[in-house]
This record gives structure tokens, C-alpha cells and sequence, in this order.
């Protein structure tokens, strides 16, 4: 049975996209359309969760997108908990479960959980009682499928039909939650062709698994690809040795207007933010009309918004 | 003239159990009552605090409490204002009263406070205008006045009438503000009988004065007691040689599968929160139909709501 | 072209009151008068800024301004979010620049900025998109405009026609953001004489050019001002040997009874707080009724109000 979805398909907890079906993501996708006023293309206010109830459990400090998070529940007006969980019970000895139960007997809705540990936010989901729902900000280096939904929002809405697409995700792969959720994503929009691209220490061991193919060199990867979505640099990975050192790797991997140039004229740059100018990216590109890294920003409220909004849909039946 | 009510009778401030009169807790536990939805038992969202503001001023560091009242208040539409005192203006010099003075002039009407200091909340009740209302949210060894109301509630709830209720409070009890307004809570409700039971270290001196009857001995004490109220252990008393050593302790006096057969066999079990699983008490047992522990939780968002509700009500005559 | 009104002279951004007019200054405090309830003298709950989103981004930590903009924001039913910059993505390296392209990315209209280097909200000015107003709430030494405006309110309130009004500024006026936009402030509404007054360590270099008396002995500048403008001690001028120390400061510049007999009986006293009572000013001189240091927290909360309502008037014509 699925823990995601209820027996007639309506979504219970977002965790990760592996187990959705394509119905459920554009579902998700267009009802975060519903949610730009049409003329102002400013996100609406929507009385949808007035009266509930949504808890921000992070264990994991992440401004932005507990900020999203945050503006969406707002915009939705429900009831907005922040949890620093550094400072709470935890601190205390409490478990996650007890937290958790809590939470819950605060007769929290919905819970936000960000948590270093891969597979938190699926054990959270596994104990809470029916009237709760879990939304995955991010698990270890499991996946992030709300980050996932937001970039294939964006796609989608600069470049439309994913089957005409070749897409290429540049960087490490490996210890990527964000990539793991967009495989899963574009392979359930039916993307033309998945590129991965990075050294070798950072690409997953059986890549083939993951229905992807694989290239260690980015100027090989990058030719004629519509979409390029970036991942953010992570600096440890260099103190750790898996990672050319500082400039090497902005030669080797980075995204500048050389590289650019074998990629499709019109190619979409994504990224999931903060970006590091200079050392994934060059400054220019990010700023270049070509880049919707703002833009996915925007995006993010609103794909929560309906992902918050579905999940209680499902709740009130 | 009491500090706690008005001339006739409604509350002005929360500041302890002892002052209050058998007719207000009553009413503040019928008010919560009426803050379910009868069909769905979930809390209900109310304005009756709309255009209010509320300012949570906490000296010591308590998720728990700090998110329940802050949830009564959204719940109730006021304004919510949390002031983390650790970085604020105190920091820099600036007294007690010169705080709550900032805080009653930037117009909240109600100041939550918790305080190290036994006797913070009374001095800030001493000192507001008339218009503020203070609920003390615990003050060091002295009183949590909201703690008391909710666990009364949640025993009323569970099992009726006071008067043929034998209960009785067990660990820390001399340096519990808990205990100190649960007692107080229990007399005023006509409790049949209040025991405390702990180590002689951590009884109070003068017990008699409390109208309780003493047992240093769990097995004794717990005899055909109907409701059990744990404390947390506050593992420093330990350090401080006032407290058997781990194991010992809860050999001695945790709440386990075999001192709960002395107890009668429907006994109610509650606890503050957070519980040390396997110190205070046994991990199953805390998760046994006999717990009342996450109803606690949920009973003080609406007890809190009661409490502010009728704090606002005596300011608008 | 003036970055902080539109060609029609509305509000777009509140950086200093340096470029601002008098007429613009009117309407503030105009405004911010409406949002007292004139019965009561409470400030109202309304309804204008329901939908819209106000950032609170402080680099700089302050209690008592962000809780003032954040109950401002509340009062006018904004969606407000609180972005504690030390714990954000700017600690990963990420340029104000960046951090605010953010912000107006999560679609919030109004970003209320703090920061510890002069010129950072002008900045920020000037990188936004049309849509967003920025309010400098301190920025370094340059200016702290809402400061200024509750300051005007406050004298406006009690003592009425400005063109009648003698007033003095005590203390730090070379480093005092506060000092710079007070003055610019009595300058538009027409004081009829701005004295400043303070040891020359800490006065301007070229004092003439801001239009003010300079007086480096109290005793002589307090003699018949109508309203005295003191300023906090920030002690750690002190410690640069700018500042006579502790007690030799209080002794010449200290705001006491005595010195205070040589002003005007009636004479009005604000502080921007939290005040150094024994230090700047006498403790009871700070509770006597000449003194409206409360009252402008109060109004600080009006008149932020008011800012706010303008800038979103301005943005949706």
C-alpha cells in the first residue's frame, strides 16, 4: 500500500517522487498555476487552510526554504508554527517520535520536517496518526521532492512538453537529494533524454539504474541539451578530496559562457539557490535571461501551496 | 484585594492556582470545553481575539509551553508577538519593568511569561497598566498555573467528579512549580485525597501545611490511587546528591508495570512533558491506554484559549 | 530623480527623511493619527495590507524595532516574515545583493532592512524591482528615518506647532543615525531653533552645515528649549576614549533634575531606548511626566503603520 497516496489517489504526505504517478505531479503542477492572479502574475491569497495548522520542524537551518514554506502556509492563512528544533525538547533527549507525537497533539495538520538523516521524514509518516500529513523539506541525501516539483513547474512553463526535452544535471550527484527527486520527476514527465554530469567520485556507482546517462565531461554532456539544472556546489566535498579543488573544478564543471555555447541556443538554467557566483556559475549566466533561478523561487511558494493544499483536500474526506 | 480577579469576580490576571476560587477554574475549564468542535473533537478557530495582541516573553527556554499558547492565541486571531528575551533589549542592560513597560506600550494586551525567578509574574502583574493582563507561564520553584488547569481538565475529562478521586503526585515535589499548583488545583476542585510520594530530599519540609499525606515508599503510596501524576525528573537534583542515583531512582520511584498493579486498575497517568522514557517512567506505560499524556498537550491549546479568552473579556467590561 | 518619491510624489521608499518634503512628512503623521481608535486611543486592527507581504531582514539585532515593524505589519494583516540574517543563506556566502533578490522573489512587497553599514539601504533601493518599497530601519550611522517620524509624532502630539519650538539634541551626535534624521526632520517641519549638545569628541566636524547651534556645555544649551532629544550612550565610545568615563559623563551630560530646571518647565523628553537609567539620563526623570518615552514606542508602532500603508498605496497605482 502506498503511504503517499490514499486507495482513490488523493496525496496524504509528500515524501518523495519515486512512488507518485504522473497524475498526482501535474495534478500538484496545476493547481500551483491556480494560485498566480492571472493578470498581476503575484501569488493570491486564499482562505483554503484558515483554521489549520502547520508545523515547521527543522532540524536542518535552511532560511530559504523554510521561508517558502513559511509564505505559502501564510498565504494559504493557515497557522504557521516555526520549530527550531536545535533549541526545543529534543535538546532535552526527547526522540524524534515523541517530538513528532507532540506536534501532532498540538493538532498540528500538516508537518514540515527537514532532517540531516535520509528516510526521518518517511518514519515521521509511518507514526503519525490519519489526520496528519508530512511534507519532506529535505532528508539527508534521500530527496527533496518539493524542490523537485518547483523545477518542473519552471520547466514547464518556459519550455512546456517534456518529451521534446534533453535535460542535463551538472555537478554532485551522488550525495544529491535535490537530483535524486528530479530523475524521478522528469522521468515520470517522460523527459526525451537525462544527462548526469560530474566527476566521477560524484556520480552515483550504477547510474543505469537510475535510467540516465552518465558523462564526465561537461562540454560532452552539455551539447545540444534544452534544460541544464545545476546543483550547489558543496565545498566539503573538496576539504573530503571527491572534489577538484577550487578553481579546477569551476574550469572542469563550471557553467560559463564557453561551456554555454554547446548547450541549445535557448537552453533553461535552473538551480536550487543559494548559488555560489564564480564557482558553479559564472556571475553573468546567472543573471542572464536564460537563467529562471528567481523565478523558481516564485515557483516555490506556490508549488507548496498546492502540495499544502491537496494534502488537506485529502485529509477532509 | 486580590490581584488575580476583579472586583466582581473575573479574571484580571493568571499568576496562581492559590487565589483563584473554585467558581473561575471552573469556568476556565467549561470555557475550554467549549473550544472543541463537538463532531470532529478538533479545536476550533475563533475570533474572539481578533485586533488583540499577545506578546510571549520567555527568560527560560520551553518549546512546549511557548508553542501551545502561542497556537492558543492564532488559534483565537490576536496578534502574536514572541520575544526571545536571551537577545533583546534586557541584554543590554535594561530591567524587568523597563521590558514589560516597551511591551505594554507597543499595545499587547496580554504578557505571557516565563521566568526563572520565583515571583517574576507577580511583580510584572503588580506593574502593568490596567489594560495588560499577565499569565504566568512558570516562574522558578513556583507556580505553572496553566499546567495545573490543563492537567484538571484532562482528569475531569477522563474521569469525572473530584470528590471520590484519590490522586496522587509523585518525584520532585519541593522544587516543582507543577506540583506546587496542581495541589492547589486539587483542593480547590475537592480532591478525596492528595498524596505526594518521593525521596525524603525532595518532599517539602512542612508538608501538613500543603494538606497532603506523605509517602517516601511508591509501593504504599500508590495504593488504590485513581489518578498518578508524574513529574519530569530534573536530572541535575541527581548531581546535587538530592536524588538516588539513575537506576536507583527508578527502582525506587519510577512508574513502572509493577508499581502500576498497586495503583487502581483504571488509574489515570499524567505528566508534564517532556518524559524521560526509562527514568521517571517505564516507555510502555507512558504509551498505555492509561496515559493521558498527548491529551494533556491538546487540552492546554484550549485551556490556554480559555484562559485568554476570559483575560479579555474582563478588559472589554 | 528621487528614489524615494514617484514623479507624483508618493511614497515609494523610506531610506532617510534627507529627500523627503514636508509635505510627505505631513501625511505620514497624518496617517499614522487615523490608526489610533480616538475613543479608546488604541490602535486599531485594519484590514489594508491583508495579502500583501512584508521581509524583516535584520542584520543588526534589535528587539524593539523589529517587534514594532513586525506588530505594524500585523495590525495591518500582512503576511510577515522574520529573516534572522545570521542563521540564513548569507552566512553561506550569499551577497546582500542576492539575499534580496530573494526576498522579491518570495513576492514580498515591502522589505524592512537593518544593517550595520551606512548606505545599505539605499542599496537595496536601488536594486529592487518596481514592485517592492524598502524601509530603512537603521542602517550604520547614516539614518534611522521611522526613528525620526515617531520622534516628529510625538512632539507634534504633545507640544503641538513646530515653529514655536526650541529643541535640543543630547548626547553622540557625530555617530548617531538617529541624531542625523531628527535633524533633518525638525529642518522640514520648521523648528525654530535645533541646538545639538555634547563633548566636541562627539560632536560633527562641521557642525554649521546642518543648520544647528553647537553647545559643548548641557548647563548652557538646555537654557529654555522646549523639547529635549536625548540619545542612548552607546558605551562603547567609552571605551574608544571619545566619551568622559561612566560617572563624568552623567556629571556633564547626564539628563537630572538639575540640569533639567534650566529648560523650559514644560519641556518634553524622548529617547529613542532602551534607556541607561543613571547613566544618560536620571532614573525619575525618565518616569516623570515631562518624559514620552513610552508613548513613543506606542507611535513608533502608528506611524510605522502609516509607512507601510503609503508605500503600498504608492506600488498599486
Amino acid at each position: 500500500m502506498s503511504l503517499q497516496l490514499t486507495p482513490s489517489g488523493q496525496l496524504k504526505h509528500l515524501l518523495t517522487i519515486d512512488g507518485l504517478n504522473k497524475t498526482t505531479l501535474l495534478r500538484i503542477l496545476d493547481l500551483a498555476e491556480e494560485f498566480f492572479d492571472p493578470k498581476t502574475k503575484q501569488i493570491i491569497q486564499s482562505d483554503r487552510l484558515k483554521g489549520k495548522t502547520i508545523a515547521n520542524l527543522f532540524f536542518e537551518n535552511s532560511t530559504r526554504t523554510r521561508s517558502t514554506f513559511e509564505l505559502a502556509g501564510k498565504r494559504l492563512s493557515a497557522n504557521i508554527l516555526n520549530l527550531n528544533v536545535q533549541n526545543s525538547a529534543t535538546s532535552k533527549g526527547e526522540s524524534l517520535r515523541d517530538t513528532v507525537r507532540n506536534i501532532e497533539a498540538m493538532q498540528c495538520h500538516i508537518i514540515v520536517i527537514r532532517h540531516m538523516q535520509s528516510g526521518a521524514a518517511h518514519f515521521v509518516a509511518q507514526h503519525v496518526m490519519p489526520g496528519v500529513s508530512v511534507i519532506n523539506a529535505g532528508d539527508g541525501w534521500h530527496a527533496h521532492p518539493s524542490q523537485a516539483l518547483l523545477d518542473m513547474f519552471t520547466i514547464r512553463k518556459h519550455r512546456g512538453d517534456f518529451h521534446k526535452l534533453n535535460v542535463a544535471i551538472v555537478g554532485d550527484i551522488k550525495h544529491s537529494r535535490v537530483a535524486r527527486s528530479q530523475i524521478h520527476a522528469l522521468h515520470l514527465l517522460g523527459a526525451k533524454e537525462i544527462r548526469i554530469i560530474g566527476p566521477k567520485t560524484l556520480l552515483p556507482s550504477y547510474p543505469e539504474s537510475l535510467g540516465v546517462n552518465v558523462y564526465y565531461d561537461l562540454t560532452k554532456g552539455l551539447k545540444d541539451v534544452d534544460v541544464i539544472m545545476m546543483l550547489r556546489l558543496q565545498t566539503e566535498r573538496m576539504q573530503q578530496g571527491l572534489l577538484p579543488e577550487g578553481n579546477a573544478y569551476y574550469r572542469m564543471y563550471g557553467l560559463t559562457e564557453d561551456s554555454l555555447k554547446l548547450a541549445h541556443p535557448n537552453a533553461l538554467i535552473v538551480h536550487p539557490g543559494p548559488i555560489n557566483r564564480g564557482v558553479e556559475i559564472q556571475s553573468d549566466i546567472a543573471d542572464s535571461p536564460n537563467a529562471a533561478i528567481l523565478d523558481q523561487v516564485t515557483n516555490g511558494v506556490a508549488v507548496r501551496m498546492a502540495v499544502m493544499s491537496l494534502l488537506s483536500q485529502a485529509r477532509d474526506q
